[in-house]
């Protein structure tokens, strides 16, 4: 695989390969494993939701120590409500790798994703070790990226290239996940590699930002699971001066991290399951950037909105009802809405006369919506997707 | 129209007709009328949107003299987003009905269902008014509801009669709405008469109560209209002993009530957009009564497991990852998950052991879930719908 300009999607100093295990049916990668040739600096985001899956509350641990070398994710089983078991059977997973490899336990990272409640089957994993290992190669990340994904109907890998002090330096993040999208990262699973040299304090701040302006600032469906995880790891063979908290080529790496973060969240929300369009809401004016969020997200989770939009449909009105109900106080007539730069709705009522140039609007695939409060300063900007017939179907034929 | 038991459905003092006055296409009714011959106590409770109907801000003005005479509701136009246009059309509106019926304006509550943001067409409101006001008639209240309706499949009724201080009482009550159903009522119109004799300040803090417990504890899409109103008129016809805030027999009124609003908003729900199934979502063992309902809430409006529901799926995964995403705080080894009888998630694991007999459970038209959070003793029930392909068809095609 190359990006977008003919490049192989390679970051120097990591190997990377998927294979088949025996998880999913006929023959699809669903065993993953990305490998640093040295120890890493480590930084983690996972799930907020109260019921983790064992891999997370394995990762959870591990990552205390701001270290790690390999991320292995199985896909085709989430090892999510499993209880006890469900975590001695991360450890297993874990530990196959550990031993094959010859690293230290603890810096081996796991990752799960697809039905919960099933036991994960470690044999096939540990049976599979040896042919996952054998194929690592520096352009595999196409291979891993392919085996952690479930509904996802497309890939999603993004590199940034840049150079820190003189030294070229470059970052590859590949994604997964299609439905159950939404704030904190809902089932989904992202992994960055770069051989940027970054002090892990600078690396855990600057990663947890841009994780929650990408990943976090997307809503599919307003479901969160419980597997949610995105890790980056950084193993210094570029050569760089350490990147640390106060230094001036933080912004460079900053920047760098955010263009392919975001560029894979959008990515997600495109590929959202069933979905059609890519919505971006932007709030403004609100009084605070909590309020714009909880609008945001309020318009973003509208069933009603989310259908017009697959139909088409400039509904304005489904907007505002959408607004007027996410209980953050709103003085109606400064409100407006705007499709574009067609303003919709102004002065508490609906502009009919502005209904030209609307349909061409809602017929893109990537429609821009703003809602300005006309109560203060502050902003946020989320992306969605539309609710279509094809989300029902993914949805209600996907068996436990 | 009449009752399970072959009753005709009609309230002492109360007239009521339904017509077409041409807002709607092909002859449907769109225009309806409920009128007490005499002025009644009045009631009610309205959408908490910002985004208020030109309607709603008239009633809440009117309702606060505890009296009303007249219901006047029009459908297929929800003069919302009208800004004052809006509002002295909804005023328009009543007049046409009190001039006719030579009673005071301020005695006349008006409602709006249907597209929002369109000027309301009141010269034809105005020229139906005549053949409106003549069809009166005591057994009307079934072409009243009908005029109300917009998406509905069928209509609402409900009459429960009972005995007060000796005389016999009538409640009979009408509702629509499809689409939009969340707390505070979203799209939905529900209208109350009774012959009783009833206190003001009793009949204002009794149909609160019975409006929190049943129109506020449904939920098809998660949407709150602009529009939503609930009233009860309560004209003493019966000539029982005034029911007052501390009489006695406020309880038995009250448990007539709740009967008459019970029966209307699971009919709402079974009726929702598409909806195939009535899912009753039961939190137990909550610590707060807020966490209970913030749970119910969180289940009742995933996608995921609404389209569960449909696809007839015991995807109790879905279950608990929207209860362990709705921001309360849960030990996740305390939680237990019931379909019906049949626990299926208990000390952190699922039960898959107990999946025989589930497949039978989701295949039922009415499908009950318990989820006890072993954290108190608080508890809440909700009744939801699943998410079908007929949900998206509607919202998707529905024009502004």
């Amino acid at each position: 695989m190359t990006g977008g300009r003919g490049e192989i999607y390679a970051v120097p100093g990591f190997l990377a390969n998927g294979t088949h295990a025996g998880i999913k049916e006929k023959g699809r990668k669903d065993l993953s494993l990305i490998y640093s040739t040295e120890p890493a600096a480590a930084a983690a985001v996972f799930t907020t939701n109260v019921f983790k899956a064992a891999p997370v509350l394995l990762d959870m641990e591990r990552i205390r120590s701001g270290r790690a070398q390999a991320i292995l994710t199985n896909s085709g089983n989430a090892n999510a409500a499993t209880g006890a078991e469900g975590y001695r059977n991360a450890r297993a997973m874990s530990g196959f790798l550990s031993r094959r490899l010859g690293i230290p336990d603890d810096l081996v990272l796991v990752a799960s994703t697809g039905v919960i409640g099933h036991r994960l089957p470690v044999r096939k994993i540990g049976a599979a070790m040896g042919r996952l290992i054998r194929g690592l190669r520096p352009d595999g990340i196409a291979a891993a990226e392919e085996a952690i994904m479930t509904t996802d109907r497309f890939p999603k890998v993004a590199m940034r290239k840049g150079r820190i002090g003189d030294r070229p330096v470059t970052l590859c993040g590949i994604a997964k996940g299609a439905g159950m999208i939404q704030p904190h990262m809902a089932t989904m699973l992202s992994y960055v590699m770069t051989d940027a040299a970054i002090e892990g304090s600078a690396l855990d701040a600057v990663f947890r930002q841009a994780v929650g302006e990408s990943f976090n600032a997307i809503s599919v469906d307003g479901c969160m699971s419980t597997n949610d995880t995105a890790i980056i790891l950084a193993n210094g063979r570029a050569g760089n001066p350490l990147i640390r908290r106060r230094s001036k080529s933080l912004a460079i790496f900053c920047e760098m991290l955010s263009g392919v973060l975001s560029e894979l969240s959008r990515s997600m929300v495109r590929d959202g399951e069933g979905a059609t369009k890519l919505i971006r809401i932007t709030i403004e004016e609100a009084r605070t950037a909590g309020d714009a969020k909880k609008i945001a997200y309020a318009v973003a989770n509208s069933n009603l909105f989310k259908t017009a939009c697959f139909g088409q449909d400039p509904n304005w009105g489904r907007i505002i009802a959408a607004a007027g109900a996410a209980g953050v106080p709103l003085r109606d007539d400064a409100v407006t809405v705007w499709f574009e730069d067609i303003p919709v709705f102004r002065g508490g009522r609906g502009l009919s006369e502005n209904r030209k140039g609307l349909s061409g609007i809602m017929e893109k695939a990537d429609i821009r919506i703003t809602v300005r409060l006309g109560a203060g300063s502050k902003s946020f900007c989320l992306h969605t997707s539309d609710l279509t017939h094809e989300y029902i179907r993914i949805n209600a034929q996907y068996h436990t």
